[in-house]
């Protein structure tokens, strides 16, 4: 296959290596978005936007920053917008070039990656499967003086388990008494059943240490437009990191889709009643094919399977999951999934029984 | 000004700046952007790519990759993609991470910001007033061995010199000979009168240690959507620069008007035709208004003023230049101003001489 390295195996989503491989489209449930497609809001004002295509971007992205901020009641000052939350993990990275950093594993890459470009060689928390994968009162040991840099995923990514609130706030008195900036990847919580309870977005100004990464990627079914933002109390830290940057990351199209996508309530509301009713669907269908289920609390599932070939056998069915053995701390025969809509989860249960997605 | 920084005045094009200052959109000269706006083309084919928006972009742009090697006679491996220029010159002084750097003044300023975020303070090359600010066989001299990266800019921005075919030839050896990269900024040349004679595209295959680098901002109007590409035959180079960042830079709206843009030969055909007529016919009028005009190959003009406040009351007058004062190596008194078309370049004229433009 022309072209391929690292990237494409490393994350989930690269449909157009499926097509290149198999001369078709898949059904993906190795990416973690939204299956109710672009709002109809966003591709209108995304559409829009193309009209002023020829004027660079707003390097501020001022109007978006504005709704983003008024949005999450933190102000425009605090807020960075990013080419998807990839571009703010690189950010801080390079802005903060910490000696020290702590990561979980497994966990998304990029982290890992991030800081790697930035010269720092990080440490892993190790997630144990005899605690289910959960982050446990181990971590805030694990957290020593000196680490400049900690990263948790609400809920992390792929092991689907959220960290109990009342672990959160300790977590994050314990980076503040190191010095240490805690990076608080809350992509997915606005598909949790109760976003409110598992946001640290309240306490941005009580913990200026405290960086808040959100994306547009999964809840507004936006990941080929790269929106992010990092939200932050620490303004001379925002400023680091979009000078660690290049001056225009978001592009006009995103901007203007990121502000429409904001007033998409209703849309976020359909999402999240959707997820509600196929997740645990999605879930009993796995475990009846003799899958484990290990997690999973917003729109995916985290689950071991018996066969360790099953990732490359869905494949040729027609049915791409994320295969998790590339992961650091796990190993061949975990997976994670995307939930989707009825008969598209229906469409994977069959693959996984041996039939055509 | 609400959040206002460095950036804002930094570059040209911040027709958001201008906005919230005066309520109304500017008549921008400060960017050097095709006037004829988005090529219809493209801007079907960034349309229909929203549809497509829920899933992740290409990671490695591989479709776009092999429209962009057709059209360069490169191999598909030879290039990388990047959001914008801009993205790839970060990328590439992340993956060098030169002790020594060699820049000219002025230039383009990212090429400093990139090298400062990757922790080296470049070292500057002087172009001279009395040399008319062109790039002359000093600059061979004072690349030293020692020197891990030298950028040059082919027309230069903001001066508008071109370095002669004969001088870049001699450039390129002295880097390879001091084991220097040379990245050579290419943006502009497809907007040279004579575009072939003053690339090195064709020299990629002899010279591993070339980085040429190209955009679709300024031939296609494209600014608002970020795409540039790099094209280098040191593949373990692009390699490097595609890991130094994040893995999706560019989105698939970017993807999909780049491989429509490489199509649109008639309409760079009129913006060449465009800009051979009214270049001469802007520079004549900008000379006629007391300005000495200084330099101008491509699609914009670089002259002084006698008066250091012109920016400020073109503003005024609903007209943006780019003020050149801030660029290393100039004062205040320096402009530039893009050629956009007959009805607009008057209206800048008629601003210039004390009218609303």
């Amino acid at each position: 296959m022309k072209g391929g390295n690292a990237v494409t195996t490393m994350h989930g989503g690269d449909v157009e290596g499926y097509r290149r491989a198999y001369g078709r489209a898949p059904l993906d449930f190795s990416a973690n978005v939204s299956p109710l497609g672009l709002p109809e809001g966003v591709r209108r004002a995304a559409a829009q936007a193309l009209a002023a295509a020829g004027e660079y971007p707003d390097p501020l992205c001022r109007a978006l920053s504005e709704a983003i901020a008024a949005h999450a009641g933190a102000a425009p000052a605090q807020v960075l917008c990013g080419a998807g939350a990839a571009d703010l993990i690189y950010r801080l990275a390079a802005a903060l070039r910490p000696r020290r950093a702590l990561l979980t594993a497994p966990a998304f890459s990029e982290y890992e990656a991030a800081l790697r470009a930035a010269a720092c060689a990080p440490e892993f928390f190790l997630l144990r499967p005899e605690d289910g994968f959960a982050l446990t009162e181990r971590w805030l040991d694990a957290l020593t003086p000196g680490v400049e840099l900690a990263v948790l995923c609400q809920p992390n990514n792929p092991t689907g388990r959220t960290v109990p609130p009342a672990l959160l706030r300790r977590a994050l008195d314990r980076c503040r008494d190191c010095g240490a900036v805690l990076l608080m990847d809350e992509c997915f919580v606005p598909l949790l059943d109760e976003p409110e309870r598992c946001s640290l977005l309240p306490r941005l100004a009580e913990y200026p240490n405290l960086v808040v990464l959100r994306a547009f990627t999964k809840t507004y079914a936006m990941a080929g437009l790269r929106l992010g933002c990092a939200l932050c109390a620490d303004e001379g830290l925002l400023g680091r990191m979009r000078a660690a940057g290049p001056p225009w990351p978001v592009s006009n199209v995103a901007q203007a889709a990121g502000i429409a996508a904001l007033r998409e309530t209703a849309y976020v509301e359909a999402l999240r009643a959707l997820i509600a009713r196929e997740r645990p669907r999605l879930r009993a269908g796995l475990e009846r094919a003799g899958m484990t289920v290990l997690g999973g609390e917003a729109n995916f599932l985290f689950f071991r399977s018996p066969d360790a070939a099953l990732g490359a056998r869905l494949r040729a069915r027609g049915v791409m999951v994320r295969d998790c053995a590339d992961y650091r701390g796990l190993g061949p025969g975990y997976y994670r999934a995307a939930v989707r809509t009825a008969p598209e989860n229906d469409a994977l249960l069959r693959a996984l029984n041996g039939g055509i997605g």
